[in-house]
Order: C-alpha cells, then sequence, then structure tokens
C-alpha cells in the first residue's frame, strides 16, 4: 500500500512525525507537507506565483518534501509531480485543533484530503482537540486502523473521511461513532486593539457557539470523549432547496417589471 | 434593504463598482472588500495575525472600506464590526471568471457569500465566464434582480446562490437556468521551470476535464450561453455514505486484529 501523507501545521510539527511513524508499519509512505503552518487556509490553492519544492530530511522520522505552498497544492504536487503513481490512498493530520462542525469549511487539513478526493484518491483527515498536546499515539493507531479498513472497504469516488479525536488518556475514549457534520459555529468577536502608532488593528476570537445536541453529531461526539468518524463530499448542491426553487422560476427573471 | 457587497478581485476591480452602482437602486450598499486580490483563496480566515480596515473612497463609484484580509474575513468584519446592524443580503463580485463545477470548491468568490450563509444572512456570489471583460451590465442587473427575488421568495438559513453568468452579449444569453453543481474537474499540470539561478519552480495549470452533460448542471449551462444558478450549501456530510458506513462497524476498529 502507497500512503501520501500531509496536513496543515507545517512538515515540522510533532503530529505528522507521529503519523508517518505508525503508517510505516503497513505502507511505503510519502510526505509532501507545507513549509509553514497553513491552518485556516481553507481550500486555497496556489496559482499566481509558483511553488517551490524543498526535499526535506526530518531528523530521525522521515525523508520528505516541504512545499511553500497549502495544504491542497502538497497534495496536487504530491499526485501529479512527486509520486511516481497515484497513491491508494492519502492521510492528512494530524492536526492540532479539532476540525468539526463548521471548523471543517476553514480547515487546511481537510482540504488537502479534500483535494485528494477531488482527485479519485481515499482521504482521511485527522485532528485531535487540542492544540498543544505531545500525545498522538492512539490517533496515529487509529488511523493506520482506518488505512486498513479503506482498503478492505471502498469509500465511492469523491467522499473522504474526517476524523476527529477527543483529548482524553486513550483508557478515558468512549468509543468510535459514525458521525454527521455538527451546525455549531463561532460567535466572532473581533478584538480592537491599538499599535504603537495610535492606529486600529482588530484580532478575530469568538468562542463555539454550541447548537447541536445528537449522539451521532461529529460536535457532539468529541464532547462525550467518543472518536469521531464522518463521511464527508465536496458536492455542495442543497438538492432540496433546488426542488424548492422550481416554484420561482429562475428563467423569467429579466423579464419582471423592474423595481 | 441593505446589502453588504463584497468580493476577491479586491476593492479595486471594475465588477465590484458596477455591481454597487446596479444595487444602490434598490438598496443602502455597504462595501467592505480585500484590499488585494484574493482569487482561489477558499474559505481562508485570517487568525494569526490582525486585520487592519481601511476606509477607501473609489473615485465616483462609491466609499466603501478595504480589509488586508480574505473575503470571508471582509464579510465577518462588516457583519460583525462595520455595519451597525446585520444586513438583509450579502452579495460577492462579480467575479472575473466562471465559479462552476470543482471550482466552486477554491473559490473566494464564493467562501465571501458562503461566510454570510453561515451567519444566517441570505447570500448571492455572482461570477462572469471571462478574465478581461469590461461588460458587467447585464450581470449586475440580473444582480439586482435575484435580490429582489429573494426579499420576496426566501431561501433556507445556511444556503446561498451561486450565479454565474456566460461571455457573451446580451442578446446572445439563452436564458436562465436552476442548476446543480457539475462534477468537471482541472486536470492539473505543474509546468517546471528554472529560474535565473538554475533551481525548479513549478507553475500550476491545466485544462477542465469536462464530464458534464446534463442541462441542468451549471457547468453545462454555462457552456450552452445560459446563466446558472445554484443553491449551495456547507453541510458536506455524505448522507448516503453515512448510510452505507453502519455496515463497517468503525465502534469496534481498535478491537480488530492489527496487521
Amino acid at each position: 500500500m502507497k500512503i501520501l501523507v500531509s496536513n496543515d501545521d507545517g512538515i515540522d510539527s510533532l503530529g505528522i512525525s507521529v503519523l508517518v511513524k505508525s503508517l510505516k508499519q503497513i505502507a511505503d509512505v510519502t510526505v509532501v507537507a507545507p513549509q509553514y503552518e497553513q491552518s485556516a487556509v481553507g481550500h486555497a490553492i496556489t496559482m499566481k506565483i509558483p511553488l517551490r519544492v524543498t526535499p526535506y530530511f526530518k531528523n530521525g522520522d522521515f525523508f520528505g518534501y516541504a512545499v511553500d505552498g497549502t495544504p491542497a497544492d502538497c497534495v496536487k504536487m504530491g499526485i501529479r509531480n512527486i509520486m511516481k503513481e497515484p497513491p491508494d490512498l492519502v492521510i492528512s493530520g494530524i492536526n492540532y485543533g479539532s476540525n468539526t462542525a463548521i471548523n471543517i469549511i476553514y480547515s487546511g487539513t481537510v482540504s488537502a484530503a479534500r483535494e485528494a478526493a477531488i482527485m479519485d484518491v481515499p482521504a482521511i483527515a485527522i485532528s485531535i482537540t487540542n492544540h498543544t498536546t505531545k500525545e498522538f499515539n492512539y490517533a496515529a493507531k487509529l488511523a493506520k486502523m482506518l488505512a486498513i479498513k479503506l482498503m478492505n472497504n471502498k469509500l465511492p469516488l469523491g467522499t473522504l473521511l474526517n476524523v476527529n479525536v477527543p483529548d482524553v488518556p486513550e483508557e478515558k475514549i468512549a468509543g468510535i461513532v459514525l458521525t454527521k457534520q455538527g451546525k455549531s459555529k463561532w460567535d466572532d468577536i473581533y478584538e480592537q486593539r491599538q499599535d504603537p502608532y495610535a492606529r486600529d488593528y482588530y484580532w478575530l476570537t469568538g468562542k463555539m457557539f454550541e447548537v447541536d445536541t445528537d449522539a451521532d453529531i461529529d460536535q457532539v461526539a468529541i464532547r462525550n470523549n467518543y472518536v469521531s468518524v464522518t463521511p464527508i463530499h465536496f458536492d455542495l448542491t442543497d438538492y432540496e432547496t433546488f426542488k424548492k426553487m422550481k416554484s420561482w422560476h429562475v428563467e423569467s427573471l429579466m423579464n419582471e417589471k423592474e423595481v
């Protein structure tokens, strides 16, 4: 099995090293990851400037490639240029911080896995709900078990798995649950400050506004110390609204009397 | 009616000026747009560095605000800090270049409208399939008519409209059609070049690999000179796969015999 590994915290992060070590037990692993941290970049790709690829020896951990771009760039570059043939699987992570509910939209970790799914390669994004932990072993083992699972149980083309691991010791993990994306989102606040020259600047802050309650929602699973596994895709069509909008008659929009 | 306008081509672009002029006929318009071009940034948000907001007088066109961040940042900043109360509608555009099929995932234009939908504000992203046109009048009028339509026909919370206008003179537009997101995607190529110091660099290029054929697909509508109107949302759950994955028994993943 050939696995391409990427992330959004950057090739220097601890999470990617622990992940690679675990996956090497079952696969040939190629690492192509951002040279610099790329959190919350969403599904950005680099088109207006060229990319550079730097062979990268991460002492004692792996030999890989650092790309001065986004997570999605790394996966495109890995599959199109660096690997001789497409991988069987792409895994992105292990990310510092959960990617549940609305965070899936902003996540660089998820975008790397989504880029793989766009390229018809099965993919997993894996995150841990902690921004400072050094304990990635359980998540890394889970990624390995899921990789094996995915070889025997095919995902449809275009579908990826978004996995979140709660921030508790392994023995406190309540279980693993199949979930849907939650609707909880950020109550944003821009904190206004002044620089030394009396000019205003704004830091984005805020807190998660929790609205999810069902046990099979990613956000709730994590809160209850379960590992959350969500199948997601990139067909954004709202089919229900599509049906309802037939009655809007958009075809005659420009014939309507102007205001 | 109060409308917040943003884009991803930057506050200096022609498309946003023509859009604002048209919308001013029916609404109070506030403009909060990126200071610099932000194409293909996906749904990036700025968290690690602060943002600055610069009042911006675009001579003869409008008074607005330039934010040194992404399209999603602009919408957050506009709704949370600049406008006294939330707008009735957010419109993002008019973008240079179509945002159909896979491009919806990469689009900064769509991300601005999606950020509004996340904040429970109805939203429209509007793009024109041309990267150099100076002819935005039809698209701007269409945006105005859609804005009126949206006041009388409510979208569900979390749903936005992704609108694409073909690159033909107004009299050659075949009509307006309600569509779904296509599956056409890029066949990427990284063009390898050498800099003057004999170091390699890579430009992303490629062409759209067209797989869509049905008349109610965004990509096909545009090809046939129709305006495409697609309702999209940000629930990425693949519900069909969710059901099928019940048989995977992920709950016992870690109990399975290790390889």
